[in-house]
């Protein structure tokens, strides 16, 4: 089947790109000596994550607990659940733990360490956590500069039904950079409060067996991860065009786009309608602190094309310049980077995989929670 | 099964509220002896639909042909598929119009209007269709004012493989509006454009069967739909927190909400943690003309709170006013009411239909294209 015979919207994936971008962030974690363990929220499928291990010992991050699930069902047996367990998740949680060699969890807050322990004390368990920190972005995470932090750590540590895994953070704050520069200097940064806590819980007596850290942006660009032991970036099996916006990648190394049908043409303001709205694209403004104009992906070969409007099922297009309305007749396909791959990628129920103009395969990434 | 007890982030159908608001729009339609042909494509679901219709003759709209494949074999047989026609989805439109009693296409372009007239005449084939009428929101249809709009609705009128149905617009640009009488104002200009645009046609000896209309501000807040036919609102089964912004709803008729759970406390920011972020939220930004400040959802009850930051599952709650961290203890659930309940629910798997506290159905909508 060729590209041309695909019903749009469609989600494609190119496949010796994505190779790719998986090849070589697998060459960075050699390079700098730390293990990695991909997220794979961005994708959600068993064919990509497969691909993205290193090797066997090798794990996995996961955003819900539903891809955990699905994850270990798919053979998977070495999972980190990157986001902070609360109460009525533990039963699941537990589950989940009996069968896997290894599944790790999260938390900041002492509640929950407190009721993760009474619910493993109560049900047998034990649950082997992360303690999320902090390292700048304020999404959450302990603060490393307080004691509070290092009792939280020596709670975890001294726990019955705890095994404290060691020390976890996203430096999310690297999606406000502007370019590699800026980016460089948080992932020194990030680097440096968990090397600098970890040794902070040693004088406590405490031992971090991981201290994890990783975004896309400090993956890349990172003069080295002394003293780390894994990195988690996600979002580099695609890129997309906020990752080539700040500077992460080139925007011809992004390996997913939305496949859209040119639908009308309004040559009077300049305009056209195509068949991508926010259902196709999502409405993730992207990197809106470099250009406040909110602009929904980019058209590889033709940037002075901006999607500016989108809504359910409608995307237009103008140009910075009068369109060559001949260059894109009526019915004719376009492919659009999208702003953030992760968040489109979640609204296609399959993925066409492509080498060229071919479609080579059909994967199905999992939903819901 | 309560609420309490669903896995979070979940996406709740309030069924008595949404009773009510489709009643109350067929209680308008009849008031203003309009027909009510609802948009589909807020809930995708074909409970709702059935509840939708008024009586066996009315019909339903739909913004893909995925959805119209979807209600045509969930037994809806008068469909119209609210967005242009484009060459490449010519045969399955094609074979869906044999399935169906009604089944109308809408186009806009002189060149798709050959189009279809050649398919018709290649395959034998007669489709129903409306030309699209821009009546203000510029994002698709023709000027009325032009006169090869005119003859663009004669060439349908004449072509032997289209049988000419009528104009068709949406008054997108209700959305735009800050109140009640703005939406007034534009639901008059939106009759006055269609009803003017039909006479100009009649003088001209077309005759237009039927005059289509209706986006949710505008059939709530018409003063008069006289020489319309039909209104085809559909977000007003939902509503949600941009329609209660513009005044087309109060916050409490609102009939879908996404259940989440509070998963950090953060006093010294003044911010909560909960699990529901761009993947179940979307990332509309709501009424941003109103209020420059991106507040991704309300949380019923507490309007001091904003849900100031969301990322693909995380969200972020601050206060106006220092939060009462302790009415929202760790593993308790919120319902939060998203700016944009069409593109929020198409991110669920399912719904959630209750009645109180109670979970008295599970309805799955369709997905994809």
């Amino acid at each position: 089947m060729k590209i041309e015979e695909l019903k749009t919207p469609a989600f494609l994936v190119d496949l010796p790109k994505l190779k790719t971008n998986i090849r070589n962030m697998q060459a960075r974690a050699r390079m700098h000596d730390v293990r990695l363990r991909p997220h794979v929220k961005t994708h959600k499928t068993a064919e990509i994550a497969r691909m993205q291990i290193q090797d066997e010992a090798s794990g996995i991050t996961v955003s819900t607990l539903a891809e955990a699930r699905f994850f270990q069902k798919s053979g998977f047996d070495n999972i980190t659940y990157a986001f902070p367990i609360t109460p009525n998740k533990m039963a699941e949680a537990a589950e989940l733990s009996g069968r896997m060699k290894q599944f790790h969890l999260l938390l900041d807050q002492r509640e929950t360490a407190r009721a993760l322990e009474t619910y493993g004390r109560d049900n047998s368990v034990c649950f082997s956590v992360f303690l999320k920190v902090d390292c700048g972005y304020h999404r959450a995470g302990v603060n490393p500069s307080k004691l509070e932090s290092v009792q939280l750590a020596e709670k975890l540590q001294t726990s019955k039904h705890i095994q404290f895994k060691g020390i976890l953070t996203h430096a999310g704050h690297s999606y406000h950079c502007r370019n590699r520069e800026e980016i460089t200097r948080i992932a020194k940064l990030e680097r440096d409060v968990m090397v600098e806590f970890a040794d902070r819980l040693k004088q406590h007596g405490l031992a971090c067996e991981t201290i994890s850290v990783g975004s896309t942006p400090t993956a890349i660009h990172a003069p080295g991860w002394q003293g780390i032991s894994e990195i988690r970036p996600g979002n580099y099996a695609f890129f997309d065009k906020f990752q080539a916006d700040i500077e992460s990648c080139a925007l011809e190394e992004t390996a997913a786009a939305v496949l859209t049908t040119v639908v009308a043409h309004y040559p009077q303001r300049n305009q056209m309608l195509i068949d991508a709205g926010a259902l196709a694209l999502s409405k993730d403004p992207g990197a809106v602190h470099l250009d406040e104009e909110f602009v929904y992906g980019a058209v590889p070969g033709n940037p002075l094309l901006k999607i500016f409007n989108i809504s359910q099922e409608h995307g237009l297009i103008t140009g910075q310049a009068p369109i060559a309305f001949n260059n894109f007749p009526l019915g004719s396909l376009l492919q659009i980077i999208p702003n953030h791959s992760c968040l489109s990628a979640a609204l296609f129920p399959k993925y066409h995989v492509v080498e060229g103009n071919r479609v080579v395969d059909e994967w199905q990434p999992m939903r819901g929670w």
